[in-house]
């Protein structure tokens, strides 16, 4: 185990740029009120759900317009010094650490609902509305978003870091569910990517170039999305399994039979038993799954019917089912509660959260061993994956002041990112690559990264967007 | 009317560049037989499917593999002579003709199925598959690929302009199709771009930049695609309506309330006419929807329910179904032969094609003005549409020795394409931008071409990959 080398992981290179008084004047005179330097605000934007700690940005900007974004951009651009955009500060992988200085751009107050058209399918929001928000705007009107990565992310965070989440096995990422963004560039002009078509062939598509981009190419200031009618009828149910490997295989084989399940969550049974103490639960100490079915009456039906029916071929046992709102959130509560069931079982401890996602075949070949590996590591775990993307996390939990226990983490996610990569997956299905893992997107990506690298370079010459994230700007 | 504004359309700048009797020399030494000078090889790659007439390149290289398109562009970047991808020569709007002189590079012979992994959904093939030849490789595996334009296109051709077709409503574009990408670059490096992942969040989404790029940015060397599994039931359905407005009207129902309907086709009435007289049917001649239900037989029976009523607040009548394969294709014909029907209807024409798309909601605006429109300018014309997508094409049967008759094709297609910009539409749902809209991408996308053209300029900063087509180099 070459510990030196994984820790690399958890000491991102700081190199701050100046940040000019000048700057800061003009940002104060420009700004007022909604320009800070007090430490409270620099730090509370200079943390995110990472387990990195980086000295915070030297300011920080609340833009209440797309004027503010861009009069902001264009005064850090005369200045060469980074602007690292900020939504609710719930990214995990270090994303808006101020690694190299310079101003935090929250956007959270832009959090306007601009249109909502129901005839098309389609809303626009500022980026700093949440994805709860929205659903709360949208109540009366029959129509949801259903894009659930669990934190109450705003709208504009989830497209930069290409989120997804529990609903994607059937509605898709923020790649599927975004159909235009407003963006301000590095040079502070705004520019609109892609029209309210559902479909285009008209150039290049700037849209899923901007989502999943981390703040590193411009801003977000708009977006427009898919929104989806609620579904006529929603079953929950859960069923436990002998071994994690029947459990797996269930939901290899829901889809391979291209069941249009809703959502398909995966708890392994360690996990399950912490959220049992949590929670005051009885469930089950064996692997759970927990799922949803949405559609007609007639469509859940045959869902529920085929997934029994698989199940019950791998030893599923003790369904439990729900279709009132109520009854379903009870039925989830192992899987709303397992983050905070697990970090509560090891009082003061940190989370290294990993996120492999592999071709569905694959799934057990990834899964299997790396759950034997965290048993033998003998640190504390807890294991959730939105299987039916062929997606899951371990949660590796460490004590932070156990140099040794950081890269006993590190080495275990080392080894199942690896293992991911060798069975035609990714590092990283929906967290992004952030600080944590540009390594591995190295590894990934090999030689596309160097066209990730020339299209920063021609957007953003001076490197001032979100700088020293997703990759380094000299090779490799 | 501003005539000679929209002629411009009908005229590309031709700047054709010099290529070197070394460049050639070194290109028949490397490739052999591979590699043609002759006038019919250089002409039979120098025309597609548009109305342009442009000089054909100097010369074709038959790339059989990945390391024959790496070395062809290769030599090519040693003397900045222009590389011009060809798979089947399908495309509409001009993609492939060498304004700019240059070598084409046709891929047609790498025509492998590389890979089927129906346990993940997904195959790999060769740029030169079609989509034909693919899903008859897959006839016997129970799955099968939807994505539809029409011509039996090559795939690679099909990712390059983002194609889709009559199974978009349901299935998406290339846009949601293509997982992963082999290019090769500008610089002949050969590139990964994605995993077989089902979702990553690994970086900039580098397939879906080229998915759409035309062949501007490098050479799709091969594709990772979705497939599906054959639906367990297939129901096909005509049906005739009183007007454009009311055929119109049950679309936009259909969509809105969400029918998972796999097809969903508008003729007007005289294309039925050129059709019926074509394929001597009897078809209603008023407003014809041509449908398809996919799915569970329950599916299909709700599917089929839901939307009879739709159509029948709307005066739908003479609804004839199929479920039999045969059955399903003769009631399509009316479809299928449209094209062929209109373009025989006019001895010795050519077809000016439109491709706006615009939200659902607005499908009515944008469609029934343009018909008037047509009519009035009694130039003979065809319609056809993937309505449940926002898209449909007008087709204007010009005398191509009339230069008035062009103009007015032009100016038609003007207007109808302002109207669909201002309806928050797109120029171009399909078939992309190649010469014939690169006015109108700017009208459309605005800054955004400015992005799209540092794009270009950081990947292929020589301009050799397909030059003079989506935008002009020098702005605007």
């Amino acid at each position: 185990m070459n510990a030196p080398a994984q820790l690399a992981h958890l000491t991102p290179e700081i190199h701050p740029r100046d940040v000019p008084a000048a700057l800061t004047a003009a940002l104060q005179q420009r700004f007022g009120a909604q320009f800070s330097q007090t430490q409270a605000q620099r730090e509370q934007h200079g943390r995110d759900e990472s387990p990195f700690q980086v000295p915070p940005p030297a300011a920080v900007v609340f833009a209440e317009s797309t004027q503010d974004v861009s009069d902001t951009i264009k005064l850090c651009a005369q200045h060469k010094v980074p602007v690292i955009p900020f939504g609710i500060g719930s990214s995990l992988e270090g994303q808006l650490l101020a690694v190299q200085g310079g101003i935090s751009l929250d956007v959270s107050r832009m959090n306007k609902v601009l249109a909502v058209h129901t005839e098309d399918l389609t809303v626009t929001v500022q980026p700093g509305v949440t994805r709860e928000q929205l659903n709360q705007e949208l109540r009366d009107t029959g129509f949801f978003f259903p894009i659930d990565p669990g934190a109450n992310a705003s709208l504009g965070g989830m497209a930069s870091t290409r989120a997804s989440g529990t609903n994607a096995v059937r509605y898709g990422t923020m790649r599927e569910n975004v159909l235009a963004l407003e963006v301000v560039t590095a040079q502070g002009e705004v520019v609109r990517t892609g029209t309210h078509a559902k479909k285009s062939s008209a150039g290049y598509d700037l849209t899923r170039l901007f989502v999943g981009s981390e703040g590193t190419l411009g801003v977000i200031t708009e977006v427009t999305l898919r929104i989806y009618p609620l579904p006529e009828a929603v079953m929950a149910a859960i069923c436990s399994f002998p071994s994690m490997a029947d459990a797996v295989n269930t939901v290899i084989q829901i889809i391979q039979a291209a069941v249009p399940i809703a959502r398909v969550e995966l708890l392994d049974d360690n996990t399950v038993r912490v959220v049992n103490k949590y929670s005051h639960l009885t469930l089950r100490e064996s692997p759970l799954l927990l799922m949803e079915f949405n559609g007609s009456p007639a469509s859940v039906k045959e869902q529920t019917e085929a997934v029994q029916e698989i199940a019950r071929e791998h030893g599923g046992a003790d369904f439990e089912w729900a279709d009132k709102p109520e009854d379903r959130t009870r039925l989830w509560t192992a899987r709303h509660k397992a983050y905070f069931a697990a970090v509560a079982s090891r009082p003061g401890c940190r989370c290294v959260t990993t996120d492999t996602c592999v071709p569905i075949s694959h799934l057990a070949d990834a899964l299997l061993d790396t759950v034997d590996e965290a048993n033998a590591s003998q640190i504390p775990y807890f294991l959730v994956g939105h299987v039916g993307d062929g997606n899951f996390h371990m949660g590796y939990l460490i004590d932070p002041a156990s140099d040794s226990e950081r890269a006993k983490a590190e080495d275990l996610n080392r080894t199942l990112v690896m293992r991911a990569l060798k069975l035609g997956g990714t590092c990283t299905g929906e967290h992004g690559i952030g600080l944590h893992k540009m390594d591995f997107l190295l590894e990934e990506a090999g030689g596309a990264v160097g066209l990730m690298r020339a299209i920063k370079k021609a957007l953003d010459p001076d490197n001032i967007m979100n700088p020293g994230k997703i990759f380094h700007m000299d090779a490799p």
